[in-house]
């Protein structure tokens, strides 16, 4: 057979493909760093119980506000000290401890630097932080330091060098570092999370989410700019954990299985450097983050996950959170649904069981009754505070509320640091792979180790 | 920086990336082989208009009667000649002839090669193949060569080798070599390709596509399990067409634009070999398609496509037909809905279109008249008609009823030999790519060098 083009070296697909399972195999590999000596991984890691937790706030411009609002709200903790770089920002934070009738609570404020005295202050046990993305990875590092859990909003990191610094740091310190991912406390995904742990999707083979949230009402909103900056510097997923938490959790990551190859495409940038255009009258001169991002990721067991990212194109919001089991299937947007092998949900309590079918969604009165059956126990607790309260329909609630839970009860974290770190590498690797032609790239083990001492994702509660 | 693991050949990540772009960028190459002598390429071709489409079937087990029946429904057609291997299935396809009072056709069968008698008829000039996929592109290629025009059903081809074999074969003879895709003739996808051609979706940057089917109630009808078998054997997205065809139109493929990289992953294969213990009684020793298979394929325009297959798992239906553009969005499963940049629908002819809002879907009265001002001029000619023949809805019926049309007319096909070509090819290059650990595979330029001939895909009428 004669063949077209010679010079790009193009030779009989038989030969080609005998040639390329010894190079293009090997995924791209990024550096995995000593464990610290003397430390352990913190699998499983509970701290010592605390009585009250005392927390410190550093970010009080959009998350933090109502992050303070809701901690005056749950029982056990003192809120010691506010910090904002726009000092008044701080002050105002006040009206939550007043409403509440607790005590004022120290402000910070005014300098680049001022949260480092609200880190060192010796009557803090928690530093909650909510500032810009840049600075979560160096002043959770800090705080652990001095001796504080650390709770940090999303992404808690956003390059490697960063993730291994705090799992380092946190091995280290014997400190909780925890990021707060909300969208793993939503009602829907509890449930459906506690479905799966009963066995009613058979085994979970496929997961699926996504941040796709048109931005375009928010973007002027941020200090100095900072995210649309950030997208324009970056490219890959730069804000993978809304999708990544539920998925990862439904996925038993490091407690079992774990992550080992992704890869990532995107469309080229246009509606973002427009926006910019629009809004500013200059157009930037290069703008790295394309419109639409999508990233796969295979598991050491044969899972697969999919990723999606896209803030700038006008779409309903969406999660995508969708599952796909051997014996059912759960969606969640554009509108709720569960399918399943009649047998997994053949129950006096489902309605109409015996007309179930594999082939549709089962219907309202159905998933009404399967809701009920499988309320996870979490919701069954608190669901009804967490909606009075508030935060995005309730979730942030139990969010905190599980934190200071846990803390008060000496009982492992809902997300470990490892969590954070899994969720948050897809900012660094699937730029990886986004450059080099959507190369394949390794997941690093971020356990180092330790991704299969514990069997199953659960939540901890106490005896 | 220490690094834990010196022999896996770990080295610092800037001189890691540094390096990559130089090997792991470069996507899997497949051969292109050059371009029979003389023969010249195919976009935008017309054949001399036919007064009657003389049409023989090979192929009448599953799909075959029902297209039969459908012809028989077609102005300008005379069905001449009825084949299968199981020759009483070709003589019972003679109650549509007698139906519709048309006059018997000529059978063949009985042996593997009956087939190629009804080619070598001199009074045929369309052979139309619903045959199981592995004996689609030798018995296309077989009409070709004796000067008929072939229509095959999907996949067309399931090897490079078979789809350049098609391409250079109908280059050669200057036949068409049309796949008979159906789903780019649903409803929802030719009135929302309209609405792309028209603008309203700003510029589509991603699509997405798949065949998400369950089969557990059809596998043991295929004709000695050709179907099972095939899976069995192959690994990757082995039926890929229905998500491909209504994604390529809407992303002008070939016409000026051409995808240029795919990486594929699956999960493991957990249903379908269950299946085979189940229905058998014997677990087969190896079974090569995941349960799960997942494509990202990127166009030399900076669009992209993400394309699923999943025929074992309990999920609802679903071909997933989704755009987002930078102006608008479509999606199909579970619910068709629309969003749009509030400008681009702004009409007296919209309902209520003062309170549009990019984040949220338009209302159901809003979309009822979009489709009806967007309503695809095929759809408003032939629709009703479909309609009553039926074949999947409808759809079935306008493909058959366009492929006669365009032949009678002497028009381009909707459809042409690279549309198949690079719908198929998702068969071997997803192969490639999950047996390389989804290595980027490079996606040949079926057309050689003629895919920017034209500007935008589009139907052709007769003036």
């Amino acid at each position: 057979m004669k063949l077209r083009n010679i010079i790009s070296g193009v030779i009989s697909f038989m030969a080609l493909a005998a040639s390329i399972t010894t190079t293009a195999a090997e995924p791209i590999k990024t550096p995995v760093p000593a464990r610290p000596a003397g430390a352990t991984d913190l699998v499983g890691f509970a701290a010592p119980a605390l009585d009250t937790v005392r927390v410190g706030f550093i970010g009080l411009g959009m998350r933090g506000p109502d992050a303070v609002d809701r901690f005056a709200h749950i029982p056990g903790t003192k809120i010691v000290a506010l910090c904002d770089i726009e000092k008044d920002r701080a002050e105002k934070c006040q009206k939550y401890l007043d409403k509440a009738g607790m005590e004022r609570a120290a402000i910070y404020g005014g300098a680049e630097d001022s949260w480092k005295a609200l880190c060192d202050r010796d009557d803090i046990n928690l530093v909650y932080i909510a500032t810009d993305w840049v600075h979560h990875a160096p002043m959770a590092k800090y705080a652990m330091e001095k001796g504080k859990h650390v709770a940090i909003e999303v992404p808690a990191a956003t390059s490697l060098e960063e993730i291994w610094d705090l799992i380092d740091t946190s091995e280290r310190t014997r400190r909780h570092c925890m990021m707060l991912e909300n969208c793993v406390y939503d009602f829907f995904e509890m449930n459906t999370l506690n479905m799966a742990q009963k066995g009613l999707f058979g085994e979970v083979l496929h997961v699926e989410g996504s941040y796709i949230h048109n931005l375009s009402d928010f973007w002027n909103y941020y200090w100095n700019n900072w995210r649309m900056d950030f997208n324009r510097k970056h490219r890959g997923d730069v804000y993978p954990t809304h999708g990544m938490g539920p998925a990862c959790q439904l996925l038993d990551m490091h407690r079992g299985d774990r992550m080992t190859t992704l890869v990532a495409m995107d469309t080229k940038s246009v509606n973002a450097p427009e926006f910019i255009e629009k809004t500013t009258g200059k157009r930037p001169e290069t703008f790295a983050n394309g419109d639409h991002t999508m990233t796969m990721i295979r598991t050491a067991n044969g899972k697969t996950l999919h990723i999606q990212h896209d803030v700038v194109n006008p779409r309903p919001y969406s999660r995508m959170y969708q599952l796909t089991g051997t014996k059912g299937f759960a969606n969640k947007y554009p509108s709720e649904g569960y399918a399943f092998e009649p047998e997994q949900i053949a129950s006096d309590s489902i309605p109409d069981h015996e007309n179930l079918s594999a082939h549709g969604y089962i219907t309202d009165a159905q998933r009404k009754a399967l809701t009920e059956a499988y309320t996870h126990p979490i919701i069954k607790e608190v669901g009804e505070v967490a909606k009075q309260v508030g935060g995005h329909g309730g979730m942030d609630y139990i969010m905190d509320y599980r934190l200071v839970y846990c803390l008060r009860n000496g009982l492992p974290l809902d997300m470990d640091v490892y969590d954070m770190a899994e969720w948050c590498s897809l900012i660094p690797l699937t730029a990886i792979s986004i450059e080099n032609g959507s190369a394949p790239v390794e997941v690093p083990d971020f356990t180092r180790g330790a991704w299969q001492k514990l069997k199953g994702y659960r939540h901890a509660y106490k005896k």
